[in-house]
């Protein structure tokens, strides 16, 4: 069988058979690369963001480098606050205001044009697409609502993202209006990637896992799922970091693929919602910063927990920051060399 | 029936009837309360662990406040780095030194003589029991291993916990040492508080949920079991943040309670484990950010999960910073006013 990194890519979405399953990594653009961090000596995060022939130069660096299947555009789920009128500052320290956490709040959030606010992502993926040609898949992503809101809500990061919750708590209606006005801006950047030539798009939720499964049930699942109706079918990756707790839930958003954290066994997880689920993941990011043998050993037990049926191979939470480049062809060559026994 | 909370407490370990589940909350001595900030105005942090005066009145001031089942010796999971040579600063950003990395780390560790070292725990215990009289019970703990070898290795918090991952991948058989020395040095700080009088204790394993299950299984589990083996039946309460995906391995540890995090259902536990698990748990403490009916809804949910059997009712994780007293005063009273249907 002779494949395309991109029918590759799109038979594995599709649950169809395939050489060996297509690999990417979540954070591959960007962060660890040196001919990144050289670009960002001379311009700033969001000037790499927002100007479409960089955004698409840090997009195809680990493509030039690594034989993956698939690109991820570089961007980040902090455009969408960005467009709703927050002030994002990401350089020292994350911080987004003013926050919000009343009605007034969030009844005056910007309502943006977002197709035209952001066209600067659909502008990098054709970019990416002529670099690339038409046999690499490109992926486009977002944020997803209740990660977003909490950044929102909390002003940043957060330990124990008290005052989202408390938001939920005291008064959902409006925890609910918050995620609502987020999820459309989040479906007009989803829409919008998918019209610029994107493969499929992967939805990140960061903090759902925090939630209890009632809490996400609630306010996360609706949500979700309206977004994954509103694409009309186009591939939808949902990965919620923490999965482990919530895989029913996440199955039922009714993406086309649930991204797995390394924290729970790709077994386990078609287990507990059958052989036909496509699962994209999960070694541990930390794994890469072991020897050869001990990634590539690895990553091989992991591709031999779905025999790589309905597999993108993939880590289980973005590359850490520290990761050695020897770490990442490790981890990709183990996957390109692996076939099915 | 007219239980003590000390025999309620004993007889809800035991897995035995009870008229309603014992209550206490992790982290309910200091932190939230007026009357530790006061003492704290006057002490340093690890002032106050170590005089057995201080620590005793700081364990009694929520006892004095709230209708408590269980008293929790106020102390740190880091007075075991501290008496095996690393300096663990505490007040301002939690820092330890020297990390320990390799195996020249591991092999000059101090093997302190922890009963005679942590004799202050002991005495604290005495002090307390001297003051709530017999009817109340009183709980030791310790930090699990694996936790205080990351903070060893890691050298405080970590985001990522890579440099105690690579260590682990890098070499196991250090790894093992490592958290074999910690845990000679753990389990006689148990033995130390139950000898003291303490009714049961707890092992906190904060960070052991980020390991995938495998690495859990591995490195964790079997010196995890070797505690409990080394208590000789004493009552251990194992709370690993992150429990979901770990509940059969951490049932495999032979501790005599699991300590749920509010990521899962109880119900979702006793269906995976059994219904003769005891439980600890599991209101998400955010919960009591929010409005009396709210939080007295949720907990009654909560108990409505197991029935009230073979349940101690808590939070699902340490009780946060800036929780209200009227929170805390809903969550107990939502227990104690509780009644089998």
């Amino acid at each position: 069988m002779s494949l395309t990194s991109r029918d590759r890519f799109a038979r594995a979405l599709a649950a169809e058979t395939v050489d060996r399953p297509p690999v990417w990594m979540m954070r591959q653009a960007g962060r660890t690369l040196p001919e990144y961090r050289a670009l960002r000596e001379k311009h700033t995060f969001w000037e790499v963001c927002r100007t479409p022939e960089l955004a698409a130069e840090v997009t195809c660096q680990p493509m030039d480098r690594f034989p993956l299947d698939a690109a991820v555009i570089f961007s980040d789920i902090l455009t969408v606050p960005d467009i709703m009128g927050l002030e994002v500052k990401i350089d020292d320290g994350l911080s987004l205001s003013p926050v919000v956490r009343d009605r007034e709040g969030v009844e005056t959030l910007r309502v943006p044009d977002t197709r035209k606010e952001l066209a600067y992502v659909g502008e990098a993926i054709r970019l990416v697409r002529e670099r690339l040609g038409p046999d690499r898949a490109i992926l486009g992503f977002a944020g997803a609502p209740y990660t977003i809101s909490s950044y929102m809500v909390e002003g940043g990061s957060s330990r124990h993202y008290a005052a989202v919750k408390s938001l939920i708590l005291r008064d959902p209606t409006l925890a609910r209006a918050l995620l609502d006005r987020v999820a459309a801006v989040v479906t007009d950047l989803l829409k919008l990637q998918l019209d610029a030539g994107a493969d499929a798009v992967q939805l990140f939720d960061s903090w759902a896992g925090e939630l209890s499964v009632q809490d996400f049930n609630s306010l996360c699942l609706p949500v979700l799922r309206r977004i994954v109706e509103d694409l009309d079918g186009a591939p939808v990756i949902y990965y919620v970091n923490g999965i482990g707790n919530l895989l029913e839930a996440a199955a039922a958003t009714g993406a086309t693929v649930l991204g797995i954290d390394w924290r729970v066994d790709l077994q386990t997880v078609r287990e507990r919602l059958g052989e036909a689920t496509v699962v994209q993941g999960n070694l541990d990011p930390a794994t890469l910063m072991a020897d050869t043998e001990t990634i590539q050993t690895r990553t091989r037990k992991m591709l031999e927990e779905t025999g790589g049926r309905g597999h993108i191979a993939n880590l289980g939470h973005g590359l850490l920051p520290d990761t050695p480049l020897t770490g990442i062809e490790a981890f990709v060559a183990a996957v390109t060399e692996w076939r099915h026994s």
